[in-house]
């Protein structure tokens, strides 16, 4: 897939020697090359079978066993990506692409992401380069007026945002925080004496058990609340679990309410849950890793009802807004809870602009210390597409899942597993599991598109999710067709 | 810092209109302007200051307060990219940045990254892409090769080796894994009962706090060991502190062993540490992030000495090996240690390859589900230099550092604070640590080079860190001219 035309029209230059540092000049060059590879990938993808064929082990064997004594020309190490990577590739940027969610992207975030890659700094501490800190904090203010968050998330008051590299993450940091002013810091000095829960609906993410597995707050602890039909967490249960958990003597640490849940995008009802929390002063973490993006769209923005009174909340712009991953955008309403729980501060690191107390240390709202600079994807991005591009583009994707959820309450052979509520459709065929599994494996069989599966209420669910950058209506169209006659040979 | 002569000798092409996605020709125009633009950055950075001169708050109130409406130029972004965010910028890539340690980076590590940010996939599972998990096996097994680290970490034995974003988050990890090997999967299931204790010493770096602190154990739970006059931890300090912690019916967890502290990269004893936990049973973790690059060098290899004994160890190639950020290689011995303490599988992550048992699934791996292509960046890095040019500029770096260390020894007003391992020399001035502070402010003063600080043994001592990929003797010369011109002055 590389090309080099280009190069033809410039004088020719002698090769820097493979094993030295490269000059700008060189940069330059192979740079071009690289810009030129992806270019035709962009321009190719949509003719490559969605996902790999290899078999496991085969790409471990292609490449050599050990590294190469000298080194060796860029030429040779692009052909082998096209050569030994590529057809371990599976295509997540493919326009037929339906399945779990989107990681989407698009040309103005890659080259944000060069840039920072280029630039090479560290934004652990504000010191540490100010505009990597600078940058991320306006940002997250300005996706909070983007989606129509609550102010109580905006950097100006006593909230604010940060980019983490996923929802994951952003859950663990949130029952850190929860955990903490749960048991006045107790934990945090003496550890965990005594249980603690966490509760979250059957239908929640499974980085929730992770989390509480890794703070140590143990598996048998967390809560999975009983959802209504619409897969939706039930507050009255919630409720009921939490007295009951109370009257043994367990600390209720945080409830994580789901906006867009991964099998279905169910959207949690986060205000009546956030009433029960409330009265309980139990930190609320609200996961809308991938439904928050929907929220560019005024006419979706109820999916947040509520959302004023959580103490944390997340989405991912790495999902399908158009940013490259890693991209999670989280946020508390009161910093200081946050920071208290994970702040750190070694002599190596004092600086004078921490002590002011007039900048902010992101290293101490995640995990990590290091950190680069990606609010650069997010400022690019929100440029180039404006708050009105975005939307168009969000809004023809809701608008084709929706076309297609009118599709499959039309057909004989297909039934709705699940009310849609953004841009994920689930569909079952009317003769049951086997059926099912059998049109998914169909419609995937020929590599011109992927769907994958999820279990609804115990049966075998299609899951069709319409998110991608270069998707359009004619791929979501044919994507139908396959599943139309899939299904009616099936029926 | 922009430059567009290049496109002069193409016909022109019409703008793609802001606000909509790029074709592949306009991802490529703006990919070669990006180029462009890294390369006079490289270019110049040299005659930028090291540090940014700004005041909190500047670039937070120089970027607008809302989201453009409409999408604007890609030549506005790329603009105010120099106006606004240059000046905020710390320059880790300055030739003359000595300090902390080096984030450093390489062209084929840059472009690497940029192929990754375009494929946009996700190797949460073997199965989303399979040339994501496979290259990054082989890569880390040929790190284990290029570092002479032991057999045990292999893939192809009962270890393997894992990209962690940071030596933060693969301390949490090897933490939540030692403490289900010490609990027998207790805290997995029921939470953290009854106090567990993990050492590390004096001189371990601020995560080991962290992740104790995150992970429910509680930081007066962290037994912080003497170290002896060279500031490497004393193996039967631990000893004691681990006998006491059992007589109490505490329950010791993980120990740390740090291979290359922050302050003055001393090495701790890993062998004898490692006979002290083996003892007991106890999971033993080492910590190489800065220093563990210096053992591409068979002279150098005595800093591992031991490590066929340790349960787990990580070190950064973002750091010293010309990998850009992020790139933690973190391996264990046991994998289905770590993977049983962190692996959850939802139904919509059940796939045949996962469950023929043949394939790795990375996101068990660590704390996140999702995960870029990272390991490209080594691929690239490994075949553009070959073995033989990473000992070049290692040993390099560390030649220099050992001259440098010279000239302090052999100078009337300097004193070496800490014994030179590698690539890190600490001193101060023998008239205190008053005067150390003015040293390095006065260094530091006119943005021509950066040296930071740290405390050694109660005394302010400044660390210089010779690892820049741009680094050239001229430079270490140069700033020692500073140093010693400044002592001369204060002495």
């Amino acid at each position: 897939m590389s090309e080099q035309g280009h190069f033809d029209e410039k004088p020719p230059l002698e090769d820097q020697p493979a094993g030295e540092h490269w000059n700008a000049e060189e940069f330059r060059r192979r740079g071009y090359q690289v810009i030129d590879w992806l270019a035709r990938y962009f321009e190719t993808v949509e003719s490559l079978p969605v996902c790999s064929q290899i078999e496991p082990g085969e790409i471990f064997a292609a490449l050599p066993e050990h590294p190469p004594a000298s080194g060796e020309p860029f030429e040779a190490i692009l052909a082998d990506l096209d050569k030994i990577v590529m057809p371990g590739i599976t295509h997540w940027q493919h326009p037929s692409w339906f399945a779990y969610f989107n990681a989407n992207t698009s040309g103005p975030s890659i080259l944000a992401d060069l840039v920072s890659s280029g630039l090479g700094v560290q934004g652990m501490l504000w010191q540490t380069s100010p505009a990597c800190t600078e940058v991320e904090t306006r940002m997250l203010d300005w996706l909070v007026e983007l989606l129509g968050l609550p102010d109580t998330f905006l950097s100006t008051g006593e909230g604010g945002g940060v980019i983490q590299d996923t929802a994951s993450s952003a859950t663990l940091c949130a029952l850190v925080a929860a955990r903490e002013r749960a048991t006045n810091f107790e934990v945090d000095r003496s550890g965990v004496d005594g249980p603690l829960a966490v509760y979250a609906s059957k239908e929640a993410h499974s980085s929730v058990e992770k989390s509480v597995r890794i703070a140590g707050i143990g598996q048998r602890n967390l809560r999975l609340i009983d959802t209504d039909d619409d897969l939706r967490m039930d507050p009255g249960a919630l409720r009921v679990a939490i007295d009951a958990d109370r009257d043994a003597g367990i600390t209720p640490v945080m409830v994580v309410a789901t906006i867009g849940t991964t099998a279905t995008t169910a959207i949690d009802p986060v205000r009546k849950i956030a009433e029960v929390c409330f009265k309980s002063g139990i930190w609320l973490h609200a996961d809308a890793a991938h439904a928050g993006t929907a929220a560019v769209l005024e006419e979706m923005r109820w999916i947040h009802d509520g959302l004023e009174l959580v103490d944390s909340y997340c989405f991912n712009p790495h999902k399908w807004m158009f940013v490259n991953f890693d991209c999670n955008a989280f946020w508390v309403r009161d910093r200081s809870a946050l920071v208290r729980a994970l702040s750190v501060l070694p002599e190596y690191l004092r600086n004078s602009a921490t002590e002011s107390g007039k900048v902010i240390d992101y290293r101490d709202w995640h995990i990590p210390l290091g950190r680069r600079f990606r609010s650069l994807k997010l400022w690019f991005t929100m440029r180039h597409y404006g708050v009105k591009g975005l939307r168009r583009y969000i809004s023809e994707h809701i608008s084709w899942a929706g076309e297609l959820e009118e599709r499959v309450l039309e057909h004989p052979d297909l039934e709705l597993a699940a009310p849609r509520t953004v841009n994920l459709v689930c569909l079952r065929h009317r003769l049951g599991d086997e059926a099912t599994r059998q049109l998914i494996e169909t419609v995937n069989a020929d590599g011109t598109m992927f769907v994958t599966h999820a279990a609804v209420k115990d049966c075998h669910v299609m899951r069709i999710c319409i998110g991608g950058t270069t998707t359009g209506k004619e791929h979501v169209d044919r994507a139908w067709q396959r599943i139309d006659s899939a299904a009616r040979k099936l029926g």
